[in-house]
This record gives structure tokens, sequence and C-alpha cells, in this order.
């Protein structure tokens, strides 16, 4: 991993994990594919650019060949718009890929598809020494451990947050659990304003 | 206009005035509609609630009937799913009402239509005493002025971002040109940001 960036993983539980699913359904049939859609405009869209520094990896947990991570990077990215259904058309290209391996394959310029679970994902950040934070509304405000949060690796969940075991799993790791407010926020929402911590850190060393 | 209550205002410069547009392609033929939609999930959806003390006002101005004014209230709203879909769909429903004159007329719960302008809308919201606000890279940090926030009309532009007399006019009524942060971002970010602010002041003031 680079130096200076971001990976934001975010759990999708039932987002089906073959590229067959309808960009017109994504609520329905594909398994809440739209929130993980969501989540990759919020991690990459700026004003009329992509941030570079960052990455998305998105954990697809769905029938019928779970479980799938699409990783998706800043610096290479391409053909992503800011609607749900661009993110969408990627995940479908990248779910097309015939013979899916723990070996990452390319499907589109910036976007690839390996079989992987949290567990060996969580196991590679750490062993690159990187920090791991867990959003949830009981943990520490973002506004107090801001300079500390660089460089981090965020997990995140969709409508229904974290399972037990996928908890205990991060917790395990995590340097930290983090709140962005004091109410309960989409996955996507929470993604702006980490975002937006990250920002002001860099801006007020640049200040400096 | 109720006490407590927050107004987004959004303007689509080249959004459709009619209802025939196609759900699959708002980013294209419907003139960018996507944007609003994603307004609409930004200003109302917490995680799993509506935020009921807020209303959007998306201005559309697109071709063939300007200018159109959708009013989405929170505590009525009904129907209204995160997706884009969802919201373009209340949209579609509202713009398919034959007779839309300067009376607001209802198309589903929660979601009224009218004939009107930006200057009408300013007008209004200034002779009700409402504190009008307006959103840009060089305005007072959002940090700063946040309980002067409070029940605020915020203005935010589509990926056009306001039209010189757009300006003009807000300018003359604004109570504070604001700034969420040092990059410039998505109208649908910008307001995720505005109401954390305001969560946390409010939040603030019960704990006190």
């Amino acid at each position: 991993m680079d130096e200076n960036m971001q990976d934001f993983i975010i759990i999708g539980h039932k987002a089906v994990t073959t590229g067959g699913f309808s960009l017109n359904d994504m609520p329905g049939s594909a398994g809440r594919m739209d929130i993980l859609c969501r989540c990759i405009n919020s991690v990459f869209f700026l004003s009329h650019d992509l941030r570079r520094d960052v990455q998305a990896h998105l954990l697809l947990l769905g029938e019928p060949n779970p479980p799938r991570v699409i990783r998706f990077n800043g610096e290479k990215l391409r053909y992503l718009n800011p609607d749900e259904r661009s993110a969408g058309a990627l995940i479908k290209k990248a779910l097309d890929i015939g013979a899916i391996s723990s070996i990452e394959t390319r499907s589109t310029p910036g976007v690839w598809i390996r079989e992987t679970d949290l567990s060996t994902m969580l196991s590679e950040f750490s062993s690159d020494g990187r920090k791991i934070f867990y959003f949830r509304e009981d943990g520490e405000d973002i506004r107090s451990t801001s300079e500390g949060l660089k460089d981090g690796v965020f997990i995140l969940g969709d409508h229904l947050g974290l399972t037990e075991d996928e908890e205990k799993l991060v917790m395990e790791l995590s340097a930290g659990t983090i709140s962005v407010g004091p109410l309960s926020l989409h996955a996507d929402h929470c993604i702006i304003l980490i975002h937006n911590e990250l920002d002001r850190v860099a801006f007020d060393q640049i200040q400096r």
C-alpha cells in the first residue's frame, strides 16, 4: 500500500455476487447494491474532480458466489460518473469476469475483483501497519481524533450494520471506534464526514 | 413556515420540467436530475428514519416548462427510499400534474409543485424573517458560525453553481456566505456537512 492513502471497506451483506443484476432494481433484487453505489460516489467525488489518494473496497456477501471484494483505486479509476447507475455498471463489469480467484483481476481501469473475506483483508491491512477504524454511534468523536485518522482504513456497514462476528474481527484489530456525530447515519453520509475531517487536517498542515 | 425548520433550495439549471423523462437516464436527457435526487437523499435520510424538521425545494429550470419548484416536506413525506430512482419517481409524479400554477398542488404525500422562481421564493423566506445562507468555498467556515445556522434557508447549486444573476439575488438577501470545508464539493455532500453541524448544535443544547 502507498503512504498517504485512505481505504474504505464497505460491507454489503446481501449484495449479489453475479453481474446478472439489473441496474433498474439495485435496491431490490441486487441486494441493496444501491448503498454500495452511493458509497463509491462519496469516496471519490469532489466537485469537478475525483479524489486520487483513496481506495474503496466493496465486500459483497450476497448469493450466488460470496465472498467477493471489488477494489476501486482513485488514482487509476476511469469511467465513473456520480450517479448510482454508473458505479453499478462498473460493479456489474467486475462481477461478470469469468474466473475469479484470490488473485485480483482488473475489470476496468482502476477496478479489480478477487475472492476474499473480511478477515483476510483486515490481516493484510494490519500487517502493512495500517490503522483500522470502526464507525459506531458510541465511538469517540471524530473531531477529537482527526489527526490520528490519516492513512486510516475505515470500516462501514450497510443497512444491516456489522454482524456480531464481523464486529469481533474488527474490534480485535481496530485502532479505535469513531463516531461522526450525534445521529446514526447511512454509510455514504459517514464517508463525507470522514473526508471533511481529513481535508481539514490536510489543509491545516499546509497552512502551518 | 414552522419554527425549527431548515430549508434547502437546490437549483437544477438543466433539470427538465416534464414528467416524461426516463429514470434510466437522469444524468443525460433529464438534465442532471440525478444531482437533485441525491440532494433529496441527503436532506432527508437518517440511518433508519427520515429527518422531519426539514424541507427541500428543487428549482427546475430546464425545458420545456421552467420554472418549476417541487417542495418536499419531511414531516409529511411518504414513499421515499434512499436510491436515486425513488426520488426521481416522486419528481416525475409531481411534473406529471396537468395544470401547474403559482398555487401549490400536492402530487404525493409530502410533495408539492408550483410555478415560481428563485426571486419569489427568496422574498417569501425573507419576509418570513428567515436567514438565507449561500454556500461557496470562500465563505466563512461553517464550524465558526454553526449556532447561527439554526432555522436557516440554505441555497445550493448543481454542477453549474449559481449564475451571476442568481448569485446577485441571493447575496442581496443573504445572512452570510458559508464554506463547509477546504475543498469544493457536490451539493449533496455539502448538505451532509450542514446537517452534521446542526445536529451537533442541537445535541450540545440538549446536553447543557
